[in-house]
Parts: C-alpha cells; sequence; structure tokens
C-alpha cells in the first residue's frame, strides 16, 4: 500500500443544511465528500439538549489538516449557534 | 481548533435492536449518537456466520472511554448471544 | 475491554459495484462488512473531477492489516481507472 496521511473529518448536522454546507466544504477547498442520512440526539450547538429529531446529515471529508481546521473554523463560527453540531477528526491512511 | 480527545464507539447490530440500544445507550450515560442504516455480514454473536441480511443499523457515539467501556462491556453481556453484534472504538479529537 | 488492535477500511464508490466488491472482498478473506448508501462528490479514480452524482455507497471493512491491503491492492487494480472510487484506513480496537 502507498498509503498517505491524511485527516478525516466527520460532520453530523442537521439536514436542512445540506446544500449550503456542500457549498462551504467546496469553496474552503475540499475534493470531495462523502453524505449518509442519519438520525439521532445531540447536545452540540445551541439546541443543546433539545436536538432530537430525525432528519440529521453525516458528512465525511478526507483532507489536510489545515483544510479540515478551515472547515471546523468556518463551521463553527457560522452553524454552531442556531443548529445541532457535532465536528470530529481523526487521522487516516489514504490508500488512493 | 480547540480539539479534545475523546473516544469514538461504533456499533453495527441489528435494526430491531434500536430502540432498546438508545435506551441502554442514553441511560449509561452518553450525550447523544447518530444512527445510519446499513446492510452487509458478520461474523460476530452467536448467530456467527449466518447473520446475513438487509435491516442493520450502525449507530455512533463519541465520549470518554469509561463511558464506551460501559456500553460495550453492557452491550456483551446482553445482546452478543442472541444477536449479530460488532463494537469497535477508535480516538478522535472532538472539534466543539 | 478486551479489546483487539484491527483495522477499519473503508471504501467509498459507485453503487453500482456493490455486487461485485461483495464477491471480491469476501473472496479476498473479510468475514464481514457493513454497507451505507451516500451521496458525493470526488476526484479519485479516472473520473475525476466529474464523479458528482448519487448512488454511492461507503463500504466498511474490519480485519487484519494485511487483509485490508489485500483488499485495497485488487480495488485499485480493477477499478480505480473505470470508477470513482476513495479508500483510506484507520487503526481502530476490535471490542468483541
Amino acid at each position: 500500500m502507498t498509503a498517505k496521511p491524511m485527516t478525516l473529518l466527520v460532520i453530523v448536522t442537521e439536514a436542512v443544511l445540506e446544500d449550503i454546507l456542500i457549498d462551504e466544504i467546496t469553496e474552503l477547498g475540499a475534493h470531495g465528500y462523502t453524505i449518509g442520512d442519519g438520525r439521532g440526539r445531540g447536545t452540540h450547538g445551541t439546541r443543546a439538549g433539545r436536538w432530537t429529531q430525525g432528519g440529521n446529515i453525516r458528512i465525511e471529508v478526507v483532507g489536510s489538516t489545515q483544510l479540515c481546521a478551515r472547515i471546523v473554523a468556518r463551521l463553527k463560527e457560522a452553524y454552531e449557534n442556531n443548529y445541532g453540531l457535532l465536528m470530529y477528526t481523526a487521522p487516516i491512511e489514504l490508500q488512493n
């Protein structure tokens, strides 16, 4: 394997944000993303403790540490106060 | 980024367990979870080798190592003997 | 927890490949896999930059480093030239 160390960023948020987040992520430099549907409950964002619904999405971005940091900073600034939003990163090895 | 080291717990199991596992996880102290639908095959649990079906779910919990250990211990004790069940953990950085 | 260090392999590709990839993965020795539906955009594979569609799948395999390397090598060889394909690995702790 000719693996390349990269960062995985996972964003769990409300489905209503899907289109706008795709624009944000792409403008910040992401070359790709994968979105899946989910349901759940969370306590991040201003709706803490009340973020109980279906209609969530889970977005995965694989990129540089810098790209993931830019996305995290932008989404926190713009959406955390008004939407359920959970973000985490992990080191991965890109395999192709 | 003001990242906080946490543990990601992923649980892959049968969809019929969704409601009861939400109760278990919440009672054990999880503040949030994300559930997605899946399909697949697995060899964990007593149904080893015969766990071939759609109707799986994939649950993600982000929490402390201790919380994840409690959930793992409880689910193994209560469900592993009768249901397909795969659980894994990984260190992640919570970003908000 | 009696955790066992293993490798997680995530494969994001086109939904049309689902049946054939299940056969490939199983023949290479995977004991299980989980598949979820997704949508997104990517730049891997020959369709780079034009891999913009719904109809993606996200496959997770938990196995040995060697198994994951075999799957990666085989899928790169057979599918990367003609399909959108993104693969990454990460170390995880199998919990049961």
